[in-house]
């Protein structure tokens, strides 16, 4: 007997997506690639950066013309393990991948790969790129600039002045899930805000703050451009400029270091939110330092010993990063996605504009 | 006319710990090293991780056999980018100096070099060895397990379960100050509590928490074993998990890379504070992705942006991280390093104890 999922197959959605990316203009294997990469967000659990992006970011962009569905990709290198790519405003998603492959690539040959990319559009969850890592036994790093959209006041400025630029490291382990981290260099992302607003949950000090860097609460204020975020930290007593530094950093590695320039610059030459932004990609070698099988088992341990740890009330047990992603991934493989009707209802529009048939 | 400086020349500051480390038992070149990275970080004015050390933490380290004044330390390098160092409990600096430079001179081969270190000791301030590349036109990383001093209560947890964890990154530029972040991934450190006990200031939420995880705002209960720190971020709700991560993180590539062990799992096998740490050093060559004069122009734009960005009251300019430490470094330089009595005191101490003559 077959039972009907409660949620979209994982499967058929990839297969769906990767059939409107093709009607877009993306070449076969570039579609595929951008909907498992797409698809795997919502598997995490990462409902904000998957499926749900797909019409209004992706499909709009190509659309538009802001995303260039057959990038001519560039790859200029000085050394051995380092590398430069020129994205020609390439699908994220494409992009990044290419650019994770060529630093698993340089990995596997000197140990350690890294590929700063220039003119790059939306990566979705940056996760998605040092996961590939580690079938290959690597650490995988990605880092993202967030593009002109200047989003983050830094501590002691008024004004917003760095992105939400999120770090994503990737670690394999034996039989417990990877450590994957995936952090917005922010307090709290745009998403959480708009929960609050929809909500109307009071606001904690140190989500936001209005344009005299004073912390704003009222839910009803979360208007574009009325207020800002605050970096991770939340208020400089707290080391929020230790959150605005890691931003920062991002912006280096993925702006500077690739021969783009910095969200601060691009934002302050004009450029609005349509601006390609800068990535920047890395793979290490497990095996470049020690036999990688002691490495997983050891990595099993830790993640054991955090799962022992005590909890306090109403807490199950002691995640790592991805843990708890990687029990969601085991759910919605076997019952399908949840999405809501607003996303459904953007699917079913593909469909029909792209006489695509709706089978999910 | 030679005007006396208010504080203690940095150079004469230098010579006199070499001195009082070569009289402990380090080789003269080791002694050199070691003192002058203690120096600098009272230069650069992180008066928590230098010469206020130089008695109770390491030539006591010394003279325990905690500290291993003369290691044997031993490279293994399975690909050209990546080694592991066995650093036998040396003292910190002598081996971060060590590791730093074998990740550079292998980042000069092939554009990158990674070093993760086993059994190693106090490495003060990592932003010194951080900042060892940035004369190489290189982009330094270190990263530090405290070992198992379990510091910091993982959210959801009501027991420590993992240390404070510095990470640094060194970014060169050019005529503007390089970029050095310096942070330790709890939100803030044991010496900013001291500070609150020894002024009664209240603390704000989020600094430390009980023993059911509940937040300590009485700087009267800030006694070892009773609180305890939490990840940058404070609360689950401000992102704390985030900061909890970042110190995994750095575990997992000091402590299972190195294939020593996280500092979870060397607790609970009972080993105290004067256990060996981990650690990983990093060096990344600019040239290796796009001319360095071309990246320091870039760098220096983006430090002027932010300076020029308007700021709240009492705010004088934005800094990037390392701007605000590279003018106090040229303050002290003319002026001497202030240091508290104790040290002083401890100082005039160890003249004593070695024989040394106390001209600072």
């Amino acid at each position: 007997m077959v039972v009907a999922k409660s949620g979209i197959d994982s499967g058929k959605l990839t297969n769906f997506t990767a059939k409107v990316l093709q009607k877009v203009g993306l070449p076969e294997e570039g579609a595929k690639i951008a909907a498992k990469l797409l698809v795997d967000c919502d598997l995490r659990g990462i409902d904000s950066h998957g499926i749900n992006h797909l019409k209004s970011f992706y499909v709009k962009g190509i659309q538009n013309g802001f995303i260039n569905p057959k990038p001519k990709t560039e790859i200029s290198s000085l050394s051995p393990s380092t590398a430069i790519m020129e994205a020609d405003r390439g699908l994220g998603f494409v992009v990044g991948y290419r650019a994770m492959m060529e630093a698993i690539r340089r990995a596997k040959e000197v140990g350690t790969g890294f590929v700063a990319v220039r003119n790059n559009t939306h990566l979705g969850a940056v996760s998605g790129y040092s996961m590939l890592a580690l079938e290959h036994d690597m650490i995988g790093i990605t880092l993202a600039q967030t593009g002109p959209q200047k989003e983050v006041v830094p501590p002691g400025s008024k004004v917003r002045g760095v992105g939400t630029n999120p770090i994503s490291v990737a670690i394999p382990a034996g039989e417990k899930p990877a450590f994957v981290l995936d952090m917005a260099t922010s307090a709290v992302s745009w998403g959480k805000l708009e929960l609050a607003q929809m909500k109307g949950i009071t606001m904690p000090e140190g989500w936001v703050v209005d344009n005299e860097g004073k912390p704003v609460t009222d839910p009803n204020k979360v208007e574009s451009g009325k207020i800002a975020l605050v970096p991770l930290g939340g208020t400089p007593l707290m080391g929020s400029y230790k959150g605005f530094a890691l931003g920062v950093l991002v912006d280096i590695l993925c702006g500077v270091l690739s021969g783009g320039k910095t969200g601060l610059l691009t934002a302050n030459e004009g450029h609005g939110v349509n601006n390609p932004a800068h990535s920047f990609f890395g793979a290490i070698l497990v095996d470049g330092f020690l036999p990688v099988d002691k490495f997983k088992k050891s990595m099993d341990e830790m993640t054991e010993a955090y799962e022992n740890l005590p909890t306090v009330p109403g807490v199950k047990k002691i995640y790592i990063a991805g843990g708890y992603e990687a029990e969601i991934v085991k759910e919605r493989r076997a019952n399908g996605i949840p999405f809501n009707p607003k996303v459904i209802q953007e699917l079913k529009e593909l469909s029909e504009e792209f006489g695509i048939e709706y089978d999910l």
